[in-house]
């Protein structure tokens, strides 16, 4: 167990993890990765270059609507990101991780890092990361589209850490609902 | 407990739930969906009329690479659908749904429906089901997009039924990885 991990209480409403995006490529799978971001209170911290233009009225043709609701971070290197949040556990998300993501004993604070959608993380890359972990698939595919992959881990680890205490906003969500069925 | 639910052993390699699309409309978003209904061995099913031809030249044309690999059925009436899976239990995926997604109790056969990426599911077609969850947000946004809330379900699904045994197939991610660290 690592000792650095925050043992503050977890925060209502709930928080899912910062999303590291290393040298994302396309603007589409950023752009609903940004909506889930702000869906869940995560940062989203894209390291490295991405493959599109990362300032506001680019992302703003792009379609990523949500942008102005999210909080950012950008780092053309991924050594200043591990210096900008230490005593950090770094996830690397990839195919040849150790753990299945889903079991993984995900704990608060944790930050999960997923490569570009053409080349994913590179053996070099891993060798800063501490954690690996896979999302299991059992089907003749490869790997997921990077926002599914993103949106299974944030939501596992959600999931994990808040369980039922996830709920929607009331106020975004009046639960005064139609549906009424026992 | 529905007397229903099959208690059969569950399949190893395991298998990902039936994902039901009504009236979907961005063909993006279905092609996102058919790779990871391949990716989780889940067959794909579109009720009511899509926003885009479902022939074979077509969905190509769009570029939905894993059709061919897909279980796929496509039902013009919601109706046909639920005559085709007597006996299943439908839980519907809403922002008005009655419990968390992330803490439902998923069981086998359960078959998730989701609604269209503008429309949703209408009142009226939740009198359909007996089951409805939401995924739950925290941040000012009104759902997350198509192909992620689909992702979130299967896998919770997966995660709640299988657990530790949703593995990779072997033949498919040598294990014998570069990653070794302890």
């Amino acid at each position: 167990m690592d000792s650095s991990i925050s043992k503050a209480p977890l925060k209502i409403p709930f928080e899912g993890p910062p999303i590291v995006l290393h040298r994302p490529q396309i603007p589409q799978n950023t752009g609903n990765i940004a909506r889930l971001c702000v869906g869940i209170r995560s940062p989203l911290i894209i390291t490295g270059r991405a493959g599109f233009n990362l300032d506001a009225s680019s992302v703003r043709r792009a379609g990523l609507d949500h942008w102005s609701d999210l909080t950012f971070h950008h780092f053309l290197r991924f050594k200043d990101f591990l210096k900008a949040f230490p005593k950090r556990r770094i996830v690397a998300v990839t195919k040849t991780g150790s753990d299945s993501a889903l079991t993984f004993e995900w704990q608060e604070g944790d930050i999960p890092v997923f490569g570009s959608e053409t080349q994913g993380l590179s053996p070099t890359f891993l060798r800063y990361t501490q954690h690996s972990v896979y999302i299991p698939m059992s089907g003749p595919v490869r790997s997921l589209n990077l926002s599914n992959a993103v949106a299974v881990v944030a939501y596992t680890y959600v999931a994990r850490l808040y369980g039922s205490n996830a709920r929607h906003l009331e106020t975004e969500y009046p639960r005064h609902a139609f549906i009424r069925r026992s």
